[in-house]
């Protein structure tokens, strides 16, 4: 094994020959570390000793661009702010919030996409090594944004299964309510599903009460008409689940689909026994039927009614309810 | 605010702009992502969408070189396949074990230094921007290196403060156990700690243990001269404690300076009202001496006997025990 030592050059150029080795669908990325924008995949990078790479100290969000208008930004950049907040990366920021969406609009402008994923993290900056943010660069961290396409949803109905906490634990409250890159946990979540054959997996913590999903919230349908999910208290607060909640629950209500919905906390043995539909949110418009959990039909196993509706409810919601136009130019 | 669309190039230009901003001891970067080494430090960079960067998909650890020679290196190498195998990141590695040695040898020649920190990381390489390791481009993962200068120790003894799970929550044993960048939660207990007049912090659990400091293990000696240390299940077993508890304590028994060393459950209580010494251990030779504890002195507020012979020993112990020496070519 050789180990021949690279110019800056030569590492720039050996980036961009990985990059061409596999296609991706990277369209534009910024960086207030570099004061700019790229849309070349093999600039899209990060310091080795940005606190965020090495320490998990950042934290970030995903908004939809969908039709060249910014869908969900301003629900998304709360919670960024509340993430930040709660990691101690806001005290400064290194944008105004006005310049984050001034930043997220132009990024969104220079990829030319009007469909895509924008997601942005805000970290405490390159520094040291060190497990201090004390010695970072820039004391006001940085704010980056990448435009990538998203991944295309499973059609009709998907298979999960349980993960509890002896497989892969809860994580604590202030963790699992701040949206940072410390996502081993949901990582694992998601592996743990796979081995069983699902996607995301529905997590029980070591009381036996329902958390959520690797990236979603679960939700169920009772024979009685009754939407149940767990409370946000233990669990991320879902942006999609929140707007559904908001504006999707008292429509299905108005429309006879649901009788009610309750937020509280539900066990697993309720959950199955009880269930039939079960979904997962998540994305702003994804809505994930699950037709089969630990092996066993949920339902008549097909995708049911709120569910169905629910889907086109978001999807609506989303192309009526922008927040900004993305400029292209 | 200006938002300019820059090339591959003038990424590059920036990153070296910003690093001339302000010195840094990065002396050298080895990749498996780009195969070769860089000692220039703007070309230290991970892609945006490496998996340890975006989901805290990586483990990684610290080996100390002494004066051209690799100490603990083999200890700190078993650390992190135990940490890659619980992240689900060793199956397969990127390099052999010999090989990570050999990457590990040539950046540390490559760098000049005799005397510096070694880190390295295990992650799941770039790939796309999903919470799943599946879409990565290498299949096997990255495998990464820096040589760095170290942080200089505080001469004297420290203060420290308590951080209790209300103000920050211990990590779940899984996440405990596995030295990932998942770090959020050890930054916010240094945060924390540093509110308080200290630097690491002693975490105590919601039960009322001691667990550890934000990147180091405490320890408390008692008037009868046994040295307590909480066990392992539930924090990060520490390669610095680990070896003293092997290599020094029998020493400081045999020498009169202890009478025994054991390793269970303390309580908060039972650590303040106890301990005549108290210690954390980190790094391989650090051993920070706790003279105030929560604005009390302990035992006499001055450095203690058994701490200051241990200090000794571990110095001792990383210049004569070493594994490897380096090729500086």
């Amino acid at each position: 094994m050789e180990f021949p030592t690279l110019s800056a050059a030569e590492v720039t150029a050996r980036l961009a020959a990985r990059r061409a080795e596999k296609p991706n669908n990277y369209f534009a990325f910024y960086s207030s570390w570099i004061g700019g924008i790229t849309t070349d995949p093999a600039a899209m990078v990060l310091p080795m000793d940005d606190h965020m790479v090495h320490r998990g100290h950042g934290v970030f969000d995903t908004a939809t661009l969908r039709d060249g208008k910014l869908c969900r930004l301003h629900a998304h950049l709360d919670r960024l702010l509340r993430s930040a907040a709660a990691a101690r990366l806001s005290s400064p920021l290194p944008l105004s919030r006005e310049e984050m969406v001034a930043a997220i609009r132009a990024t969104c402008g220079a990829s030319g996409q009007r469909d895509a994923s924008v997601r942005y993290w805000l970290s405490a900056g390159p520094g040291d090594f060190s497990f201090s943010p004390a010695g970072c660069h820039d004391a006001a961290g940085v704010f980056s944004v990448v435009v990538f396409g998203g991944f295309p949803m499973a059609a009709g109905g998907i298979a999960e299964v349980t993960v509890p906490a002896a497989v892969v634990p809860h994580k604590p409250p202030l963790l699992a309510g701040c949206k940072s890159n410390n996502y081993l946990l949901n990582v694992l979540t998601h592996l743990a599903a796979r081995d069983g054959g699902g996607t995301f997996g529905i997590g029980v913590d070591e009381r036996g009460y329902i958390t959520e999903g690797a990236v979603c919230n679960a939700s169920f349908v009772t024979a009685a008409g009754v939407l149940l999910t767990a409370p946000f208290g233990n669990i991320l607060q879902g942006c999609t689940l929140s707007r559904a909640l908001e504006v999707a629950v008292p429509q299905l209500i108005a429309e006879g689909l649901l009788k009610a919905a309750e937020q509280r906390p539900i066990t697993l043995e309720e959950a199955k026994a009880g269930s039939v539909e079960v979904f997962l949110t998540g994305g702003d418009t994804h809505v994930m039927p699950v037709v089969r959990w630990d092996g066993a039909p949920v339902g008549d196993g097909e995708v049911g009614a709120v569910t169905a509706r629910l889907t086109q409810m978001l999807e609506r919601d989303v192309a009526d309810n922008f927040d900004c136009v993305v400029d292209y130019g």
